[in-house]
Formats: C-alpha cells, structure tokens, sequence
C-alpha cells in the first residue's frame, strides 16, 4: 500500500491472454497451427502464465473451436500455467479431456451485461459454478475467478463497490479466492481503481486479486500503475496490444504486453518477461494483420534503443 | 503530496497546445484561415491558455511562418493567455509587435538535444536568454521557461536529476520561476515523473511547475496522474492528440485534450473545459487529415456514453 517513489525490487508476474482475448476479437480464423506457433514463442519469452484458449461452444466463437487441438500441439511444461476459460459443464468437461490445469471463470459484475453475455443474471451466474466448482475439485484442476465490467459497464455505466463485494462473498463461499478484475469496457479511472482494489483487500485479505485492463480510453496503465500501488502484483496483456474492447468497434482494447513489461521494467519493477521476445512476436502478428498493432513499444521503441543524433546540426532560429 | 484515493474538489489547468505543437507536426501546411478559426473554437472550449504558434525563422518550420497573420485573426479575449514559442530577439521583436501576452522559452536538458535542435549547448541557450528577458520587463511580457527532453533524452537516455536542478536555478537567476517540464521524447514513467517533480519542489518551493507530456510509450497518463499527486496543476495537450514524436515518427506524439480531459474530469478533477466542445473540434481537425486522430475518447466515446443492451440476448455456452 506504498507510494511508488523509489526503485522497487519487487517483481509482476503479467498473464499472456493474446491466445484467447487477442484471437477471439479477430475478424477472421486463424490457423490452429499458427496459434500454436505463437504460443510455443509465448512460452519462449518467460510468462509464467498463458491464457490459451476458451471452451465455449464452437458456434458462439468460432475461433476458439480448437481449443482441445491447441492444447495438444503446445510446448506445455511445468514452468507455465496453461489456463483456459470455461463457460459451463460441458466446457468444464472437454478442458479436463484436454488436461487443463487451471480454469477461468466468468461472470459480469451488472446484469444487463451478465444477460448480454451469458443471458442469466449475474447471482444465477454463480448458482450455476456450483456443479463446476465440485468437478474441478474431483479433477484437481485449479480455479479462478473472474468479474468482467467490474470499473464499469457498458450498459448501465457506474458498478457500485457493493456488487463487487457481494460478488467476491459469494466466491469465497464457493472456495475461489483468486479474482481476476476485468475492466472489459475500459471505463477505469486511477482513482476507481486504488478504491476498489484497497476496499476488495480489507474485505477479503486473504484473496489474490488480478487485473485484466483494457485501454479503450488511455487510463489501462494509470490504473495498474494505482493498482499496484494497492498490492496488486498479477496482470494481465496481450501481445501486440491484439483484442479489442467489444463495445466500442475502433478502439484500443487490452492493454500491450509490450507497453506493459517494459512500462513495469523502467520504474525498476521486475517482470521476468524477455521484452525482444516479446516485440519479435508482436512484429510477426502484426505481419498476419497488414501491419495493424496496437502497441505504444511496437511503434516507438524502447526507451533504450537510442537515436544517432544527427551529424549536421540545423539551426532553429530567425 | 497527497495520493488520490478520493473525489477532489480541486481543479487543473490545461494550455491547449495544438495550434503549435500539432501544426508543427503536420506534414502539410494547414491554410491560415483553418487554423483561426481552430484556435477560434478552441477559445470557445474553454481554455484559459492557448499556445498559438512560434516565432522562428520561417525556413525553419514553415506551417508557422504566419504566426502574425494568426495572431492577428483570432478573437483574443481577456479570459485566455496566449502563449508563443520564440527561440531568439529577432523572435522576440516579431512577437511584441503581434502583442503576444506570454512568451515561452525554449531549451534542452541534454546538450546533444540541444546541439541538434538550437545549434548550441544547454548552457549557451541558457546565457542567450539574458537579452530576451530584459526585452520582455521593457515591454510587459509575461515569460516562461522550459525544459524539453527533461525525463529523457533520445540520444543520450536518461538525463541526471541534476541538470534539471542546474537549469532551473539558472531560470531562477534570470528571474524565471514558471517552467515547463517536457517529455519530448516520450521516455518518462510515473517512477521518475515521481521523483523529479518531487525534488524540483523541494529545491525550487517558489516555482511554478507544469509538465508537456508525450504518449510515445503509452505512459503520459500515469505520468501525469503521478504528477498531479506531487502538487502540479498546469499541464499541456493537443487536441485529437495532434503533434507526433519527432524522434518516433509512427508512434503517438502529445497527449489528447479529449483523454486529458476525460481522464482528470472522471477523477472528479476539474478542468473547467467543455469536453463536447473539444470533441467537435477533434473530429473535424480529423476530417482534415483522412481520419486520423490519435485519441483515446475521439475513437472510444466518452464513458458516459452508454450503449443499448442488445434486446435479442445470445446464450454463450457450449
């Protein structure tokens, strides 16, 4: 609950969710055995988690219909969690045939976005985990939770602080202490963003809160930065900045690995992420897409690569 | 000092620096007339200070070299200060006979920045000032200093704490205590943005300080927010985030008026300026130039512009 001052020796550990956010906004299917490639060059640059695909039904996202394919052809070991979002039992099922050691679940912090996406309240939401909760404890998998829109929905604006609240008890009862805050729409402020997250740790000190922002309206690293600043120390990004932000069709969605390990790395705070990996992944999915990359480090560089400063100097004067 | 964990009840002040920093930048020059009456509706926004345009040599930067025609047309009012850029007396000379109200002096903290953009080291730009400052007390103008490439230098890197405190207390001897502080190169971070405007206040408590901050590396935000928590109220941006990185020409340049705004206005921070207002001024300086806008709000909607919840929910699931 410190103020970032001073060069901190503590270390981030940022999630990669390119694999199933980044794939699932593209305007067209890609090939499994690309997917495949990148994740493998994923797993290269030292994430200690990857988000690799969702096991939703085929027709309600077509390209994720390989899920179970891409978990057979990915370099697993055992120094990356490979995690999958999962929607129902029957997505429950078909991750455990794949061997997925770690499932995410999903729910939306109001209900007119919950009846959007999921057409059920978001307290039927949580009645319906119940059967996945005890499958997944049978299995050994590992669960997580998540709450999307939690800064903000799309449809009725401001989420109050007692949703959250009322929405992480009910977690808790059902045994998931890790959460996942996803700022789906990009409605997060820095100031939001240190007040829920502070208020979410008195309540619940004994839960790890994550952060899944987007930067639809330029605040994504303000409020990691705020988060941060609360204790938050797991993020999530995607290469080449890839997944947009659903509600609003032109703008920036999740904010860029890139932008976010070497964001964490110049305030001195570790990431353990092999940045040139990074951005020579982000290079090659930028080629697929004509070029089309939603990184400020993509475009600009790194802060270290440095320019020749120009041999004939020109004066700027009357 | 304070960490923005609640509403405030403070405001900010915000100079709108596109006439002069985005023109600058545009590869084409923009008709006087368009900019008038830019600069017209921008008055209109609500601005208490507008950076109009630069008095250098017009072989230098040509978009410009009307800055007395501009000067000239705009409905100046007593409610805004307009500020321009003059890099020598020649300047000078021109922009007291256009009556500008505040001038605004030009340097850089490294010398090879200054080598290339002023033909000079940081010390002689320095002592080249002292002429200017005793025209502007013989005529009334109001003068501010600056500082470009003070969080970062695009060919020497990081640029020492102390060539920051030695260039202001040079300011201060010339009787210059208002200066602006710029990330022209994009390479600061909420860390260091931190720590410098901290150690400025303490050395310099009877300065006023505001910070030009670009988004080359998607951090302007954050820096700014970290900024404002270390007492700075004045910053400068561009309307539809006009004005590109000179040393990164593909990458974003100055931070919008619409997401600086947006973002301080969502804190609870007041900026006294009509968002709607600078949000019809961004679109049509878009139309200009193809539709090419580097704005967060311009591209994404404010967040109080909420969407219809679809009316035929689809179920996602397997």
């Amino acid at each position: 609950m410190r103020r970032l001052e001073k060069l901190s020796t503590e270390t981030v550990t940022i999630t990669e969710v390119c694999p199933r956010d980044g794939f699932q906004n593209l305007p067209r299917v890609l090939d499994t055995d690309v997917k495949v490639r990148v994740i493998n060059e994923l797993i290269d640059c030292g994430f200690n988690q990857i988000e690799v695909s969702s096991f939703v039904h085929p027709k309600a996202i077509p390209q994720l219909q390989d899920a179970e394919e891409v978990f057979e052809k990915i370099n697993r070991n055992e120094n990356v969690t490979f995690r999958a979002l999962v929607p129902n039992l029957k997505g429950l099922e078909r991750a455990i045939t794949s061997k997925v050691e770690k499932i995410k679940l999903m729910l939306s912090a109001s209900d007119s976005h919950s009846l959007s996406n999921a057409n059920c309240l978001t307290a039927e939401a949580l009645e319906g985990f119940k059967p996945l909760v005890e499958k997944c404890s049978e299995n050994r998998v590992t669960l997580t939770g998540s709450i999307s829109v939690a800064f903000g929905c799309p449809y009725e604006g401001k989420v109050p602080l007692k949703r959250l609240i009322d929405i992480c008890k009910k977690y808790g009862e059902l045994g998931i202490k890790e959460i996942s805050l996803a700022d789906t729409a990009g409605m997060a402020n820095p100031v939001l963003t240190r007040k829920v997250v502070k208020e979410l740790y008195k309540q619940f000190p004994d839960f790890k809160f994550s952060l899944h922002m987007h930067n639809t309206r330029g605040m994504a690293f303000a409020n990691i930065v705020a988060a941060y600043e609360e204790g938050i120390r797991d993020f999530d990004s995607s290469v080449a900045g890839f997944g947009g932000c659903p509600y609003s069709p032109n703008a920036s969605g999740n904010i860029s690995t890139e932008d976010l390990v070497h964001g964490f790395e110049e305030m001195g705070i570790s990431t353990g992420i092999d940045l040139d990996k990074v951005l020579e992944t982000g290079r090659c999915l930028g080629k697929l897409y004509n070029g089309h990359v939603d990184s400020f480090i993509l475009k600009a560089g790194k802060n270290s690569d440095l320019k020749i400063s120009p041999k004939q100097q020109s004066k700027i004067g009357n």
